[in-house]
C-alpha cells in the first residue's frame, strides 16, 4: 500500500479557524444551527472543500457536500460528520470529522490522482439538538428521508423560533426540505472524538467502531400522595421520593453489573411541589440506558422496567412510563470494519475495535448505506464541553485511517 | 367542675369570616405577614376580642393581644396561634387556635366571671415563612427575644421586600420591633390542627400534646464528574446521582425502621448540569429528619451523616453537608400535660396523649414560658392546602378542652 501523507499543519489550522465562528471563552464554541456563526462555519467549510480540489454543492438542508467524481461513477464513498455544537460544546466534536475528511481527500487527490469511485465529504448541519430540542441528526435525517413534511413547522428552538423559519433566514426553502435525500451512497465513514476514556486508558490514539449502542431514553413519572414532613407517619406515606430513590439506584446497579459497555444515567430529576418539608406528591426522571448488543439491550430494558413496576406496585406508587426517544443498535458493516483494521494494521496504528457509546449521524446513514466509524482519543474522556480537547497528533492518526480506508475502496 | 359551653355557632361563624380575608378559590386562603388581607384580618380578629369583652393591644411586630386582668394580677395564661397562611393555605391551619381562644374566654367570663389570673388570647403575625423565607415564627420570636436589631433589614420577601419596607406598610415602625418582648408569661396554650392522620385514624377528635418534634434540615451537596452518559463506562464514573439516591434509600429506611414518630423527608432535589444524557457533576437534596426525643433524634441524626459520609468516600465523591435550620425537641410541662389530661377526662372527651410531628409558636414559647399544645382532627391528615379540613364539631371539643384547662389554671 502508498502510504497517503497528512499534513498536521492542515489539521490545525482547520480546527483553529473553524473555532473562530461562534468561539465561547478560550477554547469554547457556540454555534447552533441556521445562526450567523453557523453561517459562518459552513462557508468557511465550502472554501476548504474547493482548496482541496473538490465540487462543492449545498442542499436543501443546508448540508454542503464536497465531491471528486470517480472514473468509474457509480454510487458515492462519503465521509463526514456535523458542525453544529452544544451550547458550548468545544472545538472538536462533529468538526473533526469533517476537517479528517476534507484533508484526507485533499492529499488523496493531490497523492493519488483521481479515484476510481466517487468520493464525497459531507458536513452535516445539525446533530446535537442544542438549539431545536426535537431537531436531532436533521442533517443526516434530511439525507437518508428522515424528515417528514410538517416537521419544519413543529420542530421549535427554545425561543419559540420554527425550524423553517431559522432555514429561511439562511436562506433556505423549508418546504424544499425533503429534496435533500439521497439514494446514491454506497458507503459512510464517520471519524469522531471518543466523548469517552477508554482509548486513553489504554494508550491508543484511534478505534475502529464496530456497532453503535442501541439508547433507550425513559421519563419515569412516580405519582404518590403529598403530606407534612412531620406530621405524617412514615408507614403510611406513599412517598415518591423513596421510590425513585430505589429505582435509579437499582438501574445503575443493573447497568453496573451487566458490565462494559451497558450503561444506565439518570441525568435529571424534580420533585413537586419540591418544598424541604413536604412529602413529595409526584417524582419525575429521566432514565437512559444502553448497549449496543440488541439482545443484552433488551434484557437491560426488561430489567429496569421490572424493577419500575416492582417498586411502584409495592409501594402503591402510580407509575407513568414513558418512552422518550429510542434507537436501535447500529451495527457497522463487518467487512467495511475490516478493511479499515487491514488499513490500520498495514499503517502501523496502534488501536483497538470496540463499540460506541454515544449516538452518531451514522446511525441514521445506515438507513441508506453501510457505515463504519473511526474514533480518536479524547483527553480525560470529556466532551460537550470547552474543555474537550484531541490531541492533533491524534487527529492526524485518525485522518491517515480514514484516507487510508477511502484509498482501499475508492481507487 | 362546672363545664363550660362553647358555642360551635360562634366557631363556624369565626371560622367563615375569617376565611374571607386573603379568600383563595373555594376553600383556601392565601394571607401572608403584613399583606392588606392580613390587615384586614386582625382587624376583625381585635373586634371579637373586644366582643368578647377584653382589652385589645397592638404590639411592636402586628400580634394582636386581648386580655383580661385577674384579680389576683401576676404573671398571664395565654393561648393563642399565627394568623398568616401559606400560599395558599386552608381555613384552620393557625387562625384555629386563636379562635378557640377567643371563643373559650369570651365563655369563660360569660360564664365564670372574672378570672383569679389574667388571661390572653394572643394572635400571632407571622409563622409560616410563606412570604419571608427566613421570617419564620416572626411573631413568636419578637414575643421571646428572638429578633435581633438588624433582621428586619436583611428578611427579605421573593420580590426583594424587606420586612422592615413591609412592616412600615402597615403602620409598624420596624426600629421598635424588639419592644414586642414579653417577660411576664407564665403558661402558653396552643389549640392547632393535627397536620397528620393519627387522630383520624383513631377516630378520636382531640390530643393532648406532650412533646414537639426536634428538627434538622440539611442541605447535602455530593459532587462528582458530568461525563457523557453513553461513553463513559459504569465502573469509572463519579455518579452523585448514583451516591444521592443510595443516601436517599437510606436515610428513608433508617427513620422507617426506627418506627414512630421518627421520620426522615427528601422533598427537594437538583441534577446539575440536568441534561438527561449527562451523568450530572453535582446533586444537591434536602433531608428533613425530626424526633421529639432528645436521644433518639441524636441516634437519627448520627445514622444519617455517617450514611452520607460511608456512601460519598465509598463512591469518591465530594460531600458538602450544611445544617440549614434546626429547631431542639420541645417537651411540653408534665404538669400542664397532666391537668389538660385530667380536664379531657372531666369532659369526658375521647382524647390521646401524644407527640407533634410539625414544628408551632409553641416551641418559641416555651423560651419564656411553660407550654402544652391542643391538637384537634384534620381530614385526612392534610394541611397547607386550601383541601384541609377541621370539622366544626372537633374544633368545639377542643375549644371545650382549651377552656377547661384555662379554667381551671385562672380560676
Amino acid at each position: 500500500m502508498a502510504e497517503i501523507e497528512i499534513d498536521g499543519a492542515l489539521i490545525e489550522r482547520y480546527v483553529h479557524d473553524l473555532a473562530q465562528h461562534g468561539k465561547f471563552g478560550e477554547t469554547g464554541v457556540w454555534r447552533t444551527v441556521y445562526s450567523p456563526e453557523w453561517a459562518a462555519a459552513r462557508d468557511e467549510i465550502a472554501g476548504w472543500m474547493r482548496d482541496a480540489g473538490l465540487e462543492v454543492r449545498h442542499d436543501a438542508v443546508g448540508n454542503v457536500w464536497g465531491q471528486v467524481q470517480g472514473a468509474d461513477g457509480g454510487k458515492s464513498i462519503v465521509t463526514g460528520s456535523h458542525f453544529d455544537s452544544q451550547r458550548p460544546g468545544g472545538r472538536f466534536d462533529g468538526v473533526l470529522g469533517i476537517i479528517a475528511g476534507v484533508a484526507a481527500v485533499r492529499a488523496l487527490i493531490e497523492q493519488a490522482g483521481r479515484p476510481r469511485r466517487t468520493i464525497e465529504v459531507v458536513a452535516l448541519c445539525e446533530e446535537e439538538s442544542s438549539r431545536f430540542p426535537t431537531a436531532g441528526f436533521w442533517g443526516s435525517r434530511a439525507v437518508t428521508g428522515g424528515i417528514n413534511p410538517g416537521d419544519v413547522d413543529t420542530v421549535v428552538d427554545w425561543d419559540g423560533v420554527t425550524i423553517a423559519q431559522a432555514m429561511r433566514k439562511v436562506g433556505l426553502d423549508p418546504a424544499r426540505a425533503s429534496e435533500a435525500t439521497r439514494g446514491d451512497i454506497d458507503v459512510f465513514v464517520e471519524l469522531h472524538i471518543e466523548q469517552g476514556p477508554l482509548l486513553e486508558q489504554q494508550g491508543l490514539p484511534v478505534a475502529v467502531i464496530s456497532a453503535i449502542t442501541g439508547i433507550r431514553t425513559y421519563i419515569i413519572e412516580l405519582t404518590g400522595t403529598a403530606n407534612h414532613a412531620g406530621a405524617f407517619p412514615m408507614d403510611l406515606r406513599r412517598d415518591p421520593m423513596a421510590g425513585a430513590a430505589e429505582i435509579i439506584t437499582g438501574v445503575i446497579n443493573t447497568a453496573h453489573r451487566m458490565g462494559r459497555p451497558a450503561v444506565t444515567t439518570v441525568g435529571r430529576i424534580q420533585a413537586e411541589p419540591g418544598g424541604p418539608a413536604i412529602v413529595p406528591d409526584k417524582v419525575t426522571f429521566f432514565v437512559d440506558a444502553r448497549h449496543p448488543d440488541p439482545n443484552k439491550r433488551e434484557e437491560l430494558y426488561a430489567r429496569h422496567e421490572a424493577l419500575m413496576s416492582e417498586v411502584a406496585e409495592r409501594r402503591g406508587l402510580e407509575l407513568k412510563l414513558t418512552i422518550r426517544s429510542q434507537h436501535a443498535p447500529c451495527i457497522c458493516d463487518p467487512e467495511l470494519v475490516r478493511l479499515f483494521e487491514q488499513a490500520g494494521n498495514e499503517l502501523g496504528l496502534r488501536f483497538t475495535t470496540m463499540t460506541s457509546g454515544a449516538v452518531h449521524d451514522t446511525q441514521q446513514m445506515a438507513r441508506i448505506a453501510r457505515v463504519v466509524m473511526i474514533f480518536v482519543q479524547s483527553k480525560d474522556g470529556r466532551s460537550h464541553t470547552p474543555e474537550e480537547f484531541t490531541s492533533i497528533e491524534h487527529a492526524t492518526d485518525g485522518t491517515r485511517l480514514v484516507a487510508a480506508g477511502l484509498h482501499k475502496l475508492a481507487y
